[in-house]
């Protein structure tokens, strides 16, 4: 068993981390950090707990410490991080020195030598972990994973993407609240009404999908090679980002053989077997009214992403779409920093 | 005064004809048809009234009459309908013969000889009349209006595709469950969810704004000359269609330039002063977090519809996107077919 | 093995029915019955799966009979029925001349020879089976489960009925829309909006709760003696009941030793161990914004009840208040059927 | 012409303030204050404006002044007060030795020589404002209106009191997000849910309630005589709340005789026919499904309770039952307000 941490662990994110690691077979849970208002407190009563799933009896009497390597005793091998952008971009590179730290945040996605991975997508993208390592000096290192809806977006268009050559992709998303935290969408935004922007959503979108599909040339990253614009806007929907999905390709491809190719794609989760990797990262229905969020979000315990309406675009050359439904606190977040901390744990550790 | 009647006057869209009627300084309403099981009753024990503003006065004593011409008393001159699809088919030609038919029915909108129009876009398009009096022996006539999604959509492109060249357009929409009237979509199917589903709409959007953007040749309408996709959703809205436009140009145009011809856009309605037009057809607001179908629904009393997020595409070649917010029952549906009647009743009658 | 048959397979308790019983330790479905409309088609072809839980494997491929005893393969034993009202009243009958039919229906609730059961509330009142056998002629026999916003309620008055006298008893309801079937609430109805109104609803709360609680005298039960006076409305929650219960005593209690005799309730399927038993049929929270639907409504796989806010009445002599919520469709309808069936399944079969 | 300020004048009741006042005959706006953080600023600069109904273009370009008599320009004689309650404590006292301020804040309406007041329930506690100038030397006063919850109700309890003999009233509500300012209440906390608890809520409508209905005792306020008990929980509604209200007489009336002085209750502010007061205080809908908050909320403009459901309480002696619904920030906050300074306006001023 490898002795695991979560930063942020009284939030949103920081309690899918830990209903995920609960009872996990490889990890268990040592260390929750938070705030200095909740340190020092036993979990359970330093949390409002928000999930559907109740609380694990096994962290309820864990003391929680302060987010920071001094307060963080030392039996912790990995450190999962929810913690608040600028927080992050602080707190992270100084634990990094001597842990493994699997973060949600995004400040730290975008730099140079820190991986930015989906395991299904890119994880050869873990080789920036030595030059990591060995340009900071550091024992420990950091491994990001994408922002929620760039997740699921990406496992859609990685079989597309192989296959295919693709030269354009627009994205519509209809989000859930709890993207923003618990306190982050007030009822009177989202009851009868929807808020068609999200901070920072859209770029992020644009530029890690294509970061993600790209290719690592020694230490850089080549982007993929098209064209992404997303409209990014917030729904009355509790989990599960839905997307309507535009995609030209470069030339006429048979609608089946594109089902074909993202039904039948499997990623090194899968071939490794590992312990929160879905059997199928895309899984795709026939019925004309599916995905819908709150009947496909937990597809696999949460880990698939679902695609439906699957179609041709009459109306654009060489073109189809679809809609999708990924989970965005597991798949798209926690579950997220999981998966990687389990490739992690397979092929470095 | 015209008197006018009402087809299909129990339902959603039906009590938005009569509260937009109501009161109006041009007509008066001294019909109202519906289903058998609704003719011989006052209108007001007929109905379950479902808007939040309150049944007019004036229509409560009304009896209800069958929907058929026989049925309908003789002092009447325009009719509103509201019918569904496949009856509207069956039903609105008998009643052409005598009447005039303004109809909110997609039955007989792609019809040649029958104007579709919208008269701040193609009030050219009325021209037909006189083809469709003439071919059919009607002393009466039939003009129709789009799609509520539809509405919307060319309202703001019209202002476009009169100053540019657009190639393409994307539209993603988010569209309000009074849509379906108001049994159409379950609780179940809405409460922390949403359809990404609605049929036939991604076909009527595709084909009508092609169309209403198009020439009328003779006794021809030449479509307008770009490409255009939809993906159509229904969310938790109860009035209010959200939609999340991509626009692709022939080449680059600064995007204060777009902003302003869609700002300083009027018709003909707004020319002659018509008492249902707008102000103006297309509101731009600046907020970040605008439009918003709650709060932007009712601009200019529903007429008006509300575009923000205007913004130009960095991820793709002389391109830029939008999210615009128009009420579907009374722009989209109801007060569409009033301006129309308007139009008429000032130009033709 | 037990093998079991659900009656209305299709609709939203038959699926929850489904649900509950697939892996259960002593039951197996073997037969699926519905209308004549999906007779004869493969269950998973006959049906559009509601449930977040998706549909199990095991019965996609048993093909649906019609819902009557000649279309009922023999090898049956107990039918777990979610008939509505007046099918049930006519069809539940002719079954329970072979079968055993544990039912949800209200049809057969209050006929004298028919047992309405809680397991945790009122077992002896199976008796009334043999009777029922006797007058009837039947080899099996129906037992029936009340309704979902009764059996919550009354699970918490047990234990205060059985250690204090009630004199009064006031149950205010926000009822989630499942309870009225998936076509069963408009969305039109209860997005920013509630209906207070569900009809029957009160009558059998008042009705039902006095009627379990009271005794088997022989052949007749003799209501519980005290007054009780429900309010029944429907608010936009997917599943779980909510109730505010005020309760008037005959002296006062110490509201500590109120909360005592709930939080150490246990009745006969506890001390059975009954499969679908929960560990403590009613759960104290002391938070005070709990219970809340979401966070509480599967306590106990659902078969639990959570009271919160349990309180003192300052404004009412010997009067205490408090809030609960009970998960509708599963302790609620399914689960109370199944439940029931596990009782009759260890004492009678 | 008399001249009003808003204080809180960005808030959520604030808005209403100003949204009520536009337009208002006898009142105009001439002063807006609101924190620091606005001061300065035009109004429209300062605002995020939440309602429904678009800003008053008369109030957009006033100056937003800070919360203090120093800072609040000489030219106004009432001040609607909408500041939080630990503020309005300090500050209103400071304002009210110049002016006039009619107050929706909690923070004074128990206070012994401050009118707590509805126009139509008890307009002769306006007596105290003598007292109190004379108490403290002001040349102004404050006088206040109750809680949204407390208004609703006892308007509904009013007729019922003169005409007959209460002993005790149970109520059980279903309060608007509204309630709790625009930021209050997190869409997580309400989509598939709703919050069974509000802080002060119970404790305000038991306490204001007997208050208002009581007598007014030369210097002192005698409490009605009866029982009142609360129970208060928050749904996913915009605006408006419903109340389930249980009624004991002390003997046995006629349902027609209760629904009769309901209807037919009239009050001060309908004898002297003051602007904002509703032609009747109480409407009672037969239907059997009203009323509904999204659907009669918005009666004679907000202004109006809706009672529907009336009926005798076949469970409890001597007892009625009735649900109502009522505009929880027109009526229930800045309409009272508003209201009230009618009343004095006419009567005082």
């Amino acid at each position: 068993m490898v002795n695991v941490g979560v930063l942020g662990a009284t939030g949103m994110v920081g309690q899918r981390f830990i209903q995920l690691l609960d009872k996990h077979p490889d990890f268990e849970i040592t260390a929750l950090a938070a705030s200095s208002r909740s340190a020092g407190k036993r979990y359970e009563d330093a949390t409002t707990w928000y999930l559907n799933e109740s609380m694990p009896e096994s962290v309820k009497d864990i003391t929680v410490c302060e987010t920071s390597p001094e307060a963080m005793s030392n039996d912790v091998d990995i450190l999962f991080s929810s913690l608040p952008t600028e927080f992050a971009a602080k707190v992270e590179p100084e634990f990094a020195k001597d842990y493994v730290v699997a973060s949600n945040a995004s400040a730290m996605r975008m730099v140079d030598d820190v991986p930015l991975v989906i395991p299904e997508v890119n994880p050869e993208f873990l080789d920036l972990i030595e030059i990591q390592q060995k340009n900071r000096g550091w024992d420990g290192f950091i491994v990001t994973n994408p922002n929620c809806s760039t997740i699921a977006l990406t496992l859609t268009l990685k079989p597309i993407y192989d296959a295919f050559k693709i030269n354009k992709v627009y994205v519509s998303t209809m989000q859930a609240v709890s993207g923003a935290g618990y306190n982050g969408v007030p009822s009177m935004a989202i009851v009868d009404n929807l808020i068609p922007y999200i901070g920072n959503e859209e770029e992020k979108m644009e530029s890690e999908t294509l970061h993600l599909l790209g290719n690592l040339d020694g230490t850089d990253v080549v982007n993929a090679d098209f064209s992404l614009s997303a409209s990014c806007h917030r729904v009355g929907v509790i989990d599960g980002h839905t997307e309507a999905v535009f995609v030209e390709l470069d030339k006429n491809e048979d609608i089946a053989d594109i089902k074909n190719v993202m039904v039948n794609f499997k990623g090194l989760p899968q071939e490794l077997d590992l312990y929160s990797s879905p059997k199928n990262p895309v899984i795709v229905k026939d019925e004309d009214d599916r995905p819908q969020p709150r009947l496909d979000r937990l597809s696999d315990n949460g880990m698939a992403v679902t695609v439906g309406r699957l179609r041709k675009d009459a109306a654009m050359d060489n073109s189809f779409k679809y809609v999708l439904v990924g989970h965005n606190t597991i798949r798209g977040a926690a579950g997220a920093s999981v998966l990687n901390a389990e490739l992690i744990n397979k092929k470095i550790l």
